[in-house]
């Protein structure tokens, strides 16, 4: 076969037979085109888990950026390490103090975003056909990653105390029992995305003593361990395991996300590791970034800053919490959320997201189905609703609109025995696209 | 066995039997170590990659970005779309249009420089064991990213004038011929990074025609396109050739490579998998970065800047071709680079440049070895120097001390029949390691 000369645009594929066998894995979220329409100004968006900045200092961050650009121009807008800049490491070990960490600042492995650190993590671990356990459900930017690499994905149960040990042990007997390799188990600890719960510090004790036993490393997610309503930052797993937990942080959702700026923390070899895996991938992450962020740390009130997303954060949870209540037909049940973006909610049986996802956006509302939660089809009759982004006016009115569709469809259900069935036409255009942003993007 | 709970700082691996396959292809250089040694201020490097940036003009850089993020914070410090900003985008295809190339913003996939559209076209199309053909020698980023996917590499033959055809046509006739898939060819047809040479008009024209017959992709690596010394840029392979050839941009050496931006140009079917890839890998690339390039390009003279690199470079080109014409004994030979960053020297019969490199160290001069730009172990009778980087001075003084190690190298080799032998001990560190920079960072 020659490769024809057709016209810019075409849409034919000529390399369809050529593609590494690990693109299979990598497939646009089949809501992704309904995201298209549900960004939308009229729509009120509780899909999205975009962080608020507006409550950001710009123009002191403006300062900041202007003075690192005309002092230290030429390294900040120079090649760096491939481990990432040497003070920022430091100021990350400060950072994650407040979660009980000792670390130095050579355990730390600068990256684009933890985002870039799962996927360093899951390149350096995962062969095609590897396990990896996860919370049923799990971030869907990590299933996406790990789907990438062909790994296996096995969710383990959860609660509102987070996962469940028992459920773990079962999983690690049951896989083992099928002669499968478990590379790790991933893990949100805190303030879970999608459902919002935070893992019970008893629970912490025991998933880190099954692990032990099992030997079992555990990737520990952090993004929003410092985003609590209340009390204190809980402690961290890693905090008491230094060997057995890689522990994944990030300047997202505590300062701003457009700099791309994570980290993982990693046992030495596997840091080691993680840094050539990063130098193949990217050379070495944006040390513009990274010197902002680090300025930023040296010279901003970070920690009010944090405490001033809390409170706006705080105020839209109950926004959410509250409209839920008033709301929601009997049957809904949602999670209570005490830190973080995000509650999970439960449809009254019966009722299908998904495929009430279109009269939700006709109803200019959207959310993210449970299903795109698990790597198994689960997850149909939950959806996850996003508090981080919305004003509290939106959030209310959004669930005001949600409350009616839900109620709609029980209606029609209690009438014709079913709500609205998979397959039904999308308002939007009708195939999957990379043009809408990814579920966690909206 | 169990995970002991080792101190912090403990050097022992315990994961070594649970790395993924690919982890066998993710080493570290060689000449790392050496590197470290390297770095030191009295020693002149003619090993590193890095643009020199001082010509820059940081005030307005400054107060460019102070205006974005004070103006357009909300935006530039904000996650953005996996294929990157449409503005920027927009401002690439004028880019493009400087060596012919006529593209559309959609056709673009923004990326965390180029290194990153290397790393995610290989993730796109190679299995293990699937070949890369590549020009003999290449950039040895590209060769660490191929092997971390464990693809084959099968170099061709270059001369002065790139690529050679006929080789092309050999490699592929007998790659095929051995039952195994060659998923595409990587060149770099401008200012060839380590050899420096172009790959001319002529070749350009077969180059094409051969992988057209052959139905064989081609990645067109171009970051030092617009950096030529004489003329017009040539016309890039992506100009004649829109389905068959995915063409990577960088603004690293034509703006700054602490951004972090580059991009790829790929047929429509793709660049949607290129997307999803990046997706995977950090969610979006950096907006803050992306912005301030785009900022950069609309409001400051970035045609004159380019310009101001080039006669920037030229001198430094001209300093190390006058130094090398004086002081190399006979028997020593060199390219003649028109643009770019690089001479490719190639030593004395008899002398190995690697073995050589501890005594130039000690010698304060450092340069990369030609077995770095390998994937088979050849090079060992040549070397890379770098330009960009040293001022005038001190290339000329670097290639004087170069010359002095070269010319004792002979002497011993008259006197005892050898020159260095390879496996000869470093005066760094012993083992490699990660803390120094790689080779194309030095």
């Amino acid at each position: 076969m020659n490769v024809p000369q057709s016209s810019p645009g075409s849409r034919l594929d000529n390399y369809v037979d050529r593609y590494a066998a690990r693109t299979a894995g990598m497939t646009a979220s089949e809501v992704r085109a309904l995201f298209a329409v549900a960004s939308r100004p009229e729509v009120v968006s509780l899909a999205g888990g975009m962080p608020n900045i507006d409550a950001l200092p710009l123009d002191a961050v403006a300062d900041t950026v202007a003075r690192l650009v005309a002092e230290r121009g030429t390294v900040a807008l120079q090649y760096g390490s491939g481990q990432g800049d040497e003070t920022l490491r430091g100021q990350i070990c400060d950072v994650m103090r407040l979660e009980g960490i000792e670390a130095h600042p050579d355990d730390i492995t600068v990256t684009v975003g933890s985002q870039q650190a799962l996927d360093l993590v899951t390149r350096v671990f995962i062969d095609p056909g590897d396990v990896i356990l996860a919370e049923a459900p799990s971030y869907v930017g990590a299933l996406s990653t790990f789907a990438s690499y062909q790994a296996d994905v096995v969710h383990v149960a959860m609660d509102e105390d987070g996962l469940i040990p028992e459920h773990l042990e079962n999983a690690i007997t049951a896989v083992r029992a099928a002669g499968k390799r478990i590379k790790f188990l991933y893990t949100i600890p805190n303030f879970h995305n999608p459902m919002g719960v935070c893992m019970s510090a008893e629970r912490r004790a025991r998933v880190l003593e099954i692990c032990r036993r099992a030997d079992l490393l555990i990737i520990e997610d952090n993004p929003y361990g410092l985003l609590g309503f209340d009390g204190e930052p809980m402690r961290a797993l890693r905090a008491d395991d230094a060997d057995g937990v890689v522990y994944l942080g990030s300047f997202s959702k505590t300062f701003a996300p457009g700099l791309r700026v994570g980290w993982a923390v990693a046992p030495h070899a596997v840091r080691e590791k993680l840094v050539l895996a990063a130098e193949a991938s990217v050379l070495s992450p944006p040390v513009f970034s990274q010197m902002t962020v680090s300025a930023y740390l040296e010279t901003q009130p970070w920690r009010s800053q944090i405490k001033t997303y809390r409170e706006m954060y705080r105020e839209r949870r109950d926004a959410m919490l509250d409209a839920l209540r008033t709301c929601m037909p009997p049957g809904t049940s949602w999670t209570n959320p005490a830190g973080g973006f995000f509650v999970w909610v439960t449809l009254p049986e019966g009722l299908d997201a998904k495929a009430m996802l279109p009269r939700a956006v006709t109803a200019r509302v959207a959310y993210v189905p449970g299903t795109a939660f698990y790597a198994d089809g689960f997850g149909a009759s939950s959806m996850r609703l996003s508090f981080c982004y919305p004003t509290p006016e939106r959030i209310r009115e959004g669930v005001r609109r949600l409350a009616t569709v839900i109620s709609e469809e029980l209606e029609l259900r209690a009438m014709f025995g079913s709500g609205s069935t998979p397959g039904r036409a999308l308002p939007g255009p009708a195939s999957p696209t990379t043009q809408a942003p990814g579920p966690d993007l909206a």
